[in-house]
């Protein structure tokens, strides 16, 4: 259930910088089906180079899943980052964001180094009492 | 025309990021004018290196199409980051930051890299309705 | 002095990175004993593969003398960054803070890279009329 609101900027900056701080500390932490829990029920997640979209909260935890097994076999610690938000309200009460999303990549003993460099469109919408990922489209620098 | 007006941190934070977004994102999609649009008409810009500052919009974005044509030559994505901001509002209503800047690049099929680190300092004011950027000075970490 | 007060996600939101700005760039600016002042008199500070925390400001400003020093020896600029901040007010007014931490190093006359990838856990408290550091420990990815 979205409701419909127009919240003053500096609200609706903090509301987003603070999901997404969560958004992928779970990721990157392994915690897959929390993750997923911060997409809507039926929120689509549209990674580059794929021909179709994840869509829905099962199949985005089975992915993150097969990424955080891949990088604990590989001994590789990710980390991803967001920045240069450019956040707007729409009139149904959706927020869009188009950002930049970084991600670093820390092998087992070894040095950080900067893995992906990428755009990440999202659209927000606010449902049960926080703010869920309805639709994201990520698309890689270079590609 | 600028106006002098008080506001509260939440606030004054809140635009400057949203600015810096739109700043950035548009310099770094191509889009020179508006990108020019986004400093003061007398606007200037020292960047490293150079014997004085870019001045004027129509300067600013002749830069920027220079700055990207050779980019596009190279087969580069550069993408610009601010970060770290230390926000202060001025007795005059203009706001000064001052914070890292850092450029990453990614060649076209290859691996994204650090490319620039950078501390930038800028006086912005409001103007027309929003913030411009009415001096900003660039310098180059290691040089 | 603490004093307890609950306040709005964005002002808290916007007092801690403003902090964070100020704190990161006195360090990285060499200023020591003003960035060790931000933290409380009995502040500590663990940092990855030390056997115990820094305590106390004396100890805090000693710490970063000797790193600027180090680095000062070497010719490398360090700029620390923070980023993803999970913030929480607890109870007792304090507010504890999950980020991830970067480092980057640019040499004298050369390219910048990524040093440092960590994240960094804070729990900070009013005092003196701003905020100040009262634990922080510091885990290194990859180690």
């Amino acid at each position: 259930m979205n409701e419909t609101t127009s919240v003053p900027l500096e609200r609706l900056r903090a509301d987003i910088e603070q999901f997404y701080a969560r958004h992928m500390q779970l990721l990157d932490g392994g915690r897959a089906e929390e993750w997923a829990a911060t997409f809507t029920e039926d929120g689509t997640f549209q990674l580059p180079g794929r021909p179709a979209p994840s869509r829905g909260r099962a199949e985005l935890a089975e992915g993150a899943r097969r990424a955080r097994a891949a990088q604990e076999a590989a001994g590789e610690t990710h980390r991803h980052w967001h920045g240069m938000l450019d956040v707007e309200e729409q009139p149904d009460g959706s927020v869009s964001v188009r950002c930049y999303a970084l991600v670093y990549l820390t092998p087992r003993g070894g040095e950080p180094r900067l893995h992906r460099a990428c755009v990440c469109e999202d659209v927000l919408v606010r449902a049960d009492g926080g703010w869920r990922v309805r639709t994201r489209v990520v698309t890689r620098d270079g590609h």
